[in-house]
């Protein structure tokens, strides 16, 4: 089983942000938290890093199902989509698959809130290349 | 496998916030982003729910080796801390367990570096105990 779900575009980094936030709301997923790695690992470590971005997506309906059926899901809440340059004017987007990371979760109803989650996410990304 | 370590102290729920941040700096943790569910759950759907935040926590050396070694990461980056109100004056705080989390990553040298983390995240929440 993967872990993700991901696409290469060639289009602009910032295009690809901008791309993959408008098809997150159009699944019903609002942007909570955007880490900037590349800065952060300049200003933490002083290293250079292609531009990359982790975009933490939550669908507020399907969150408070989840966190409502087991309570300590939060250590894997929001639902990621990275953002990251891939060299040669490509940008690659990818989602985490809830199912692969809550596989270790023993709760039928989680898994169902899940397997939901997975199907939008995968929709967004599919999106993406039309 | 569980997927969190989990400890309930007997403390408020802002002394446990700060408590689980000042043991994860020890480790070598920033945290990156907060994310406030009360809040959020209440402006996005109008529905109470305890307090319940999420803390980004990440050590930018071993967040480096982990994207070094494997790209798209950090669709499970960073590593969650939740600090939750558990009811009775009891604070529920729990670190996700990046190796169950990643187990479906099929990249030794990323099963390395997320043994590791393990580690350090199982030393908070053990710490927060004393």
């Amino acid at each position: 089983m993967s872990y993700h779900f991901a696409t290469t575009l060639n289009i602009s980094f910032d295009d690809a942000v901008d791309k993959v936030t408008a098809a997150l709301k159009e699944e019903g997923f609002g942007v909570l938290t955007t880490i900037d790695i590349q800065a952060t690992l300049k200003k933490k470590l002083g290293v250079e890093f292609p531009r990359y971005v982790i975009l933490g997506a939550c669908s507020p309906t399907l969150a408070f199902e989840a966190l409502t059926v087991e309570n300590k899901i939060g250590t894997m809440l929001p639902c990621n989509v990275i953002v990251r340059d891939d060299g040669d004017g490509n940008t690659e987007v990818a989602a985490v698959d809830p199912v692969s990371s809550m596989q270790a979760v023993e709760n039928p109803k989680l898994a169902k809130v899940a397997a939901m989650v997975r199907e939008k996410l995968k929709s967004v990304i599919d999106s993406l290349t039309y």
